[in-house]
């Protein structure tokens, strides 16, 4: 087992990486407090690993109420959090209650934004289930819900106790749902590493056949590059920025699809090799350092392209909502070198369509 | 003008009191970036206050959106609240935009509440109208809605980036609710502050006829002293609890006659009353002190007696379901002395309702 800590002043708080966590008590004995948890899980997850994580919780002396949600990204919405807070009434829950999060970053967003508005606030612990969320959700205390008007739109900046990230849990992940982990744990590389992106290089297979010492370096890693990042700039005001590397065509490739065309991670994945081009294009990188990108996504598995079919102009117009977020310029995270990234608004537009023609079928 | 400020580390804020402020673009520019502000406000407060505070951010730069929901706590819902993230969305509001409390206690916890969730967090506030909220419910970040299962259940702790408490707004303020408020001010004299006390029954005339200067002393008194004990207890653990003198009670009267029937105030001040008699019954207080408390809420013209028809069981009932909160025993703010208070939970039954008996005819 690893151990890293979140820095965020009193907001601190733990992150356990290891093989068996989620059943261990000794993992959740010294988050809770109180004599109720309320774990909330969905229709995949719970049926494979509930009953262990509700013994553990047992074992440490709780009584357990159950909320089990549909599973899937159309499924973070207000119906969904109410779902959450009448059974947490129903049951008369007092504001000494645990919510355990046990699922990825949909129930973890859902969970965690309950127990930031449950009765002004209770506390609650993550217990990720896929690499995505132990590697970059779980960290980092963004909680919330979707809006008919747009993504993410209601939450809270909201941190958990702990995280207990269980490897072990991740044999039962999905393929693609693995590798769109490993982009976001490539990501953490690129902008912050050179080192573990050398190491991602040449253990690509152990991770891909879920070694479990590879898959706890990873999380591990991660999670310590983000959190590096998130507690110099817990709210997001600037240096946060620097993990949406990749994200900003990545975006315009998942809107531009259709949400749920491409996971998130490919479209990341893809979306980080038109970074390191566009990059490359700014004089900053190599086109060495380009292919090195390019390599590691293929070696994973991953898109190392966008989709046919999507237009330079496309994607323009798609990022070109986010533009007006922020005061009429399309900013990119770039690669400064592999290992360190930076955030820059001043490309003109004929760049980033070169950037992306070079990295498309189109 | 009057101004104090809340201690809260990184969170502090301040809070003006004085005549005219809500028009006064100097007040709001300090704290308002971006260049969009929204206010929330209803029926009955924005056709008389809305101009001038919209005139007020205009002088500041700022494009206004107004959002005017319907008056009273029957609106403090998740209906209200989605109606303010919908008009937001709908504007394109990002996360530079400030919301703007204009109203009484409803329309803050709303609006701030909308303010702590709105694309996880953007800055907000506080107009408050009332002397309730002037006094009350504007300091201390409490935020939130009701649910169908209980009143305030959903919310979140969240602060202001400044109070403007103008205390001309109290002149179209209903009699009623202008003495509501006055129980709050009393109470803050009661358990913290003997000369503040003192002077409220010197000076209880000028408040009735809403004298500016009397208006912003207990104002801005009140605010000190709220601030103070939020201050050393942010999220509620312990100390903040003396605030809920006359609490107790209070709810149960407001529960057993139904909510609404008694206005929040009528009923604390009753329960202050109650709670000065079960002082001195634990050999605390004096009866002459006992006997300065319910002059004091006379001469405000407040209830000094429970209503009649509810009984001392059914005061118990009530308030039992305050006792499952907190462990077993139904927990009282007791005063030590008038000025000074303390929270006990070792009252037999029997003395509760001597209590209660000597303070209503039953």
């Amino acid at each position: 087992m690893a151990s890293l800590r979140v820095e965020l002043g009193e907001r601190s708080y733990p992150i356990e990486v290891g093989v068996g966590l989620l059943g261990d008590a000794a993992c959740y004995r010294p988050f809770v407090r109180g004599q109720r948890a309320v774990i909330v899980t969905n229709t995949v997850v719970g049926p494979i690993y509930l009953a262990q994580v509700k013994q553990a919780l047992h074992t440490c002396g709780l009584e357990v109420l159950e909320i089990v949600l549909p599973d899937g990204e159309a499924h973070k919405t207000d119906a969904s959090l109410n779902q959450i807070y009448d059974a947490m009434l129903r049951a008369r829950c007092d504001r000494s209650v645990t919510v355990i999060a046990l699922g990825g970053g949909v129930i973890g967003d859902l969970a965690g934004f309950a127990a930031a508005t449950y009765q002004r606030g209770v506390p609650f612990i993550q217990v990720p289930t896929t690499l995505l969320s132990q590697v970059d959700s779980s960290v980092g205390g963004k909680t919330g819900i979707n809006h008919p008007l747009g993504k993410n739109m209601i939450g809270a900046f909201y941190q958990p106790q702990a995280v207990i990230s269980d490897v072990a849990a991740l044999n039962s992940l999905p393929e693609r749902e693995l590798r769109a982990g490993i982009a976001e744990v490539i990501k953490h590389g690129c902008i912050a590493d050179a080192e573990f992106f050398a190491w991602l290089e040449t253990h690509m297979p152990q991770l891909l056949a879920r070694d479990p010492a590879a898959l706890t370096h990873a999380v591990v890693r991660s999670c310590e590059i983000k959190a590096a990042v998130v507690g110099s700039d817990e709210r997001e005001s600037g240096l946060r920025a620097i993990l949406n590397f990749g994200h900003t065509f990545g975006h315009a490739i998942e809107a531009g699809l259709g949400y749920g065309e491409w996971v998130h991670g490919e479209a990341v994945a893809a979306g980080m090799v038109m970074g390191a081009e566009l990059s490359t294009r700014a004089g900053l990188i190599s086109s060495q350092d380009v292919e090195r990108v390019r390599a590691l996504v293929k070696a994973a598995g991953l898109p190392f392209e966008g989709p046919s079919g999507l237009s330079e102009a496309r994607y323009l117009e798609l990022m070109a909502i986010d533009k007006k977020a922020s005061g009429g310029r399309i900013r990119f995270v770039v690669l400064e070198r592999i290992g360190a990234a930076n955030v820059r608004g001043d490309f003109a537009d004929q760049t980033v369509c070169e950037s992306i023609r070079a990295c498309a079928r189109i």
